[in-house]
């Protein structure tokens, strides 16, 4: 037997310790709802969500008062292929933009009252030293992988392991009630297509779409690129560290970490589009019970995201045709789920109230 | 030609006011949202939304914060023959539950720093003398339908003019940049499927639903009751006061006028669940530039909410499975408008941010 590395012991331990979600309490919740004034269920999804986020915390009335926004940032060597809307210095560009508070983001998570944490998991000339840029940075970039792997598997579990320990870290020195994760990276709705297809076995151009609003020309580019990756590299659909080696983003790879140090920790995950939904399902195949710590926030017309969520039997909370990115989606679901948890707290029961209950 | 009554002259003149929303406005947001740092259109519906709100304002950079939530309430005459879940004493109890912060419209409502007025439009023995509720009572609920028209005319009239002077009240006191309207009232599906069907034509079985949860037996009692309403009362789908007046219920009335007065005041209207959108519908019968004022928030499992919601060309924003009513959907809905008009009016251009645009 082959000795593990640092990396692989400890994605393989974060792993193992993660637990199933806490279905007692979940039924002591949904009882609590039966006893508030409001029809059963009549709050729809909205109580199937605390339930559902009482059953990660372990408590049967969690609030959600410390709610970490993650935005993960990389860049992609395919994105020099001319694949994407946008050149490839945007992904900097526009972390420059999040510190200096001008994102969508940046709005969403003030608007909520979130902690806003930014991540450069492998930006090209990725230089935030004097700001507050967590750096995780793997390398400059990946590999164009329409010429070999986009990186190491050795890069790959350097990754994943760097988003496991930054979450474990971050526990340490902040309380953390729920995650809510994002992305930028230029070229990433190619790899997340890349990455669906080689999970699904679905052609390139069913999972593909257009990105940050692709012409043509450039979607059928887009197309070519992942038809050549798929061809040229070798993974193992049932080997996430192989997905992430051969056709990832250093942002796909941290995130799946992120995401297993939030299950183990028992912090609900919240997922944005495709790319961190993809990322989510390379994390539940590396472990399966990381299912249940997932909220899908919204849909985007990107079409891998519809059959990543159906892989993982996820249904998103939002439709509003959101296509950006930044955990933008994720900060909005974060706003249902905290009204969602206050519902639950805060509402009066028949009894407390003396109102009158069902005629039976 | 006959002399009109002071409600009648109150609500044509308040219709006759109403102005197209600013098309001229809209386009110059459009300009301005494409400057943000964002993909074009990336931002799906908040766009959307952002958009109509600044048509509806008239400003290029409209801000939500005075943010009125109303939710009306009143009995009904046929909750007597026992089509609901709950008993009619309910209304009257869960307006003092909403008085004693007990109910889910004050958690949201709170949650999102909105204004929450309470009216009493018709209770059975409403006497909230020493509350803050607002009392517009034209009459101890309404008769029951199945017997003879649910009120007359007159006080039809009485109680639409009620809600538009209600509003242009509220606008004298306090700013109002958006309300979200929701009601109370055990009975009220039962109305609102009666108005559906007098107004599309479709059979009562198609349009009525479950209401806050009754069973099969209380179900087809609650369609024959709507059978026999339509079939011993007269009423014009095109006279909106002849469908409040054999159909309707005082909130719903009521509710209308709101939405004349705001629509007359260029302030955005987002209606909730079945019932405020049949107020709606029921509005834009008397003046169909109403529309152009109305935000769907939600799709309730009602039957006839689509229904209803397509005849006015509207598309909800959200679609969680809530049917509590009480303007609870409306208030999440509000949140997104609140966060669109944020992104519209906080978000850096990239010009300012010195991100690099979409290549050519």
């Amino acid at each position: 037997m082959t000795k593990l590395s640092k990396d692989q012991s400890l994605i393989a331990e974060n792993c193992a310790a993660i637990s199933h979600i806490d279905t007692a309490i979940q039924d002591k919740v949904r009882k609590q709802q039966a006893k508030l004034t409001k029809p059963e269920g009549s709050l729809g999804r909205l109580e199937d969500l605390a339930v559902h986020i009482a059953g990660i915390r372990q408590k049967r009335d969690p609030t959600l008062i410390n709610n970490l926004v993650v935005v993960v940032a990389a860049d992609h060597g395919i994105a020099q292929q001319g694949i994407s809307a946008y050149p490839p210095v945007v992904t900097k560009q526009m972390m420059e933009n999040f510190i200096n508070q001008g994102g969508a983001i940046n709005v969403l998570g003030k608007s909520i009252g979130a902690r806003l944490v930014l991540i450069d998991a492998g930006i090209n000339n990725g230089n935030f030293e004097d700001s507050p840029v967590v750096s995780l940075s793997i390398g400059q970039g990946t590999d164009d992988f329409t010429h070999g792997p986009a990186m190491t598997r050795k890069n790959a579990e350097k990754a994943v392991a760097a988003g496991i320990t930054f979450f474990n870290n971050e526990l340490q020195n902040n309380q953390i009630d729920i995650v809510a994760c994002g992305e930028m990276g230029i070229g990433n709705t190619t790899s997340a297509a890349a990455i669906t297809a080689a999970i699904t076995g679905k052609k390139p151009q069913i999972v593909t779409g257009r990105g940050t609003g692709i012409d043509d020309f450039t979607y059928k580019k887009k197309i070519s690129a992942i038809e050549q990756a798929l061809k040229i590299n070798i993974f193992d659909p049932e080997d996430a560290i192989s997905l992430l080696s051969a056709l990832g983003g250093y942002e796909i790879a941290v995130m799946a970490g992120i995401y297993i140090g939030a299950a183990r920790n028992r912090v609900p995950i919240i997922i944005d589009g495709v790319i961190s939904s993809v990322a989510a399902l390379i994390a539940v195949i590396l472990e399966p019970k990381i299912s249940e710590y997932l909220i899908s926030s919204h849909l985007s017309p990107e079409p891998a995201h519809q059959i990543i969520l159906d892989r993982m039997n996820l249904i998103p909370l939002l439709d509003l045709e959101l296509r950006l990115g930044e955990a933008t989606g994720a900060a909005l679901g974060l706003s249902l789920c905290i009204s969602a948890c206050k519902l639950l707290n805060e509402m009066a029961t028949f009894t407390d109230a003396q109102v009158a209950g069902k005629i039976t």
